[in-house]
């Protein structure tokens, strides 16, 4: 699998809420950092953020504006959709950057303004 | 030149704070759009939002930390350095997403956290 197509089925299982799925793809030292709030290291603590959050939502669909790849690092511009239980969609525009080294996600750090964020997701 | 090296020609350009040059680069519709404030459309208003804020420091530096680019698309992601004229250097998290077409650059997308660079900003 190429780098692209490596973070393009992390993402995939993401959006199914498969967090088994989505840790296979993820080295063992990950760095996974939201700019604005902080980073967490290793697939296990990837989980912990990840599934509460992506838990509180009935869907999950985050749209490619612009994706570019290289070899090893892999940018993708999105639009991260996250459908409410009684509120309709909620939208963060996002854009994250990914290495990938032997085949597995070893940096992810997503770029997003917090205060837009916290207040779309202050929908429930 | 290349989608990437027309990009990097634009911001060598407003690294010298050369607003000439760099408009050169830009679409004649350019959108150029710092995505938690809002957009701009056309070179002389990326003019006008730049210079004043560009000229406000004695050094301007954007070091690029990852960049990834298509045939027309580039995606970088950033620390531009501002050098203040008595506080030293500022520096702001950011990923861009440019598009380019027909060797002009025709979407120019800034992502960062907003209070995270008026903090920064608000060292003078």
């Amino acid at each position: 699998m190429t780098a692209e197509q490596i973070v393009d089925a992390m993402i995939a299982a993401l959006e199914r809420k498969d967090l088994d799925e989505a840790a296979t793809y993820m080295a063992d030292d990950i760095e996974y950092d939201n700019v604005p709030i902080g980073k967490v290291i290793g697939p296990a603590a990837v989980r912990e953020s990840l599934e509460p959050f992506l838990s509180r939502y009935t869907n999950v669909e985050w749209r490619i504006l612009h994706q570019v790849a290289s070899a090893d690092v892999v940018m993708n511009e999105r639009i991260d959709r996250f459908e409410t239980a009684t509120n309709g969609w909620i939208e963060i525009a996002v854009v994250g950057v990914f290495e990938v080294a032997d085949g597995k996600v070893r940096l992810w750090r997503d770029y997003f303004d917090l205060a837009a964020a916290t207040a779309a997701m202050s929908v429930a």
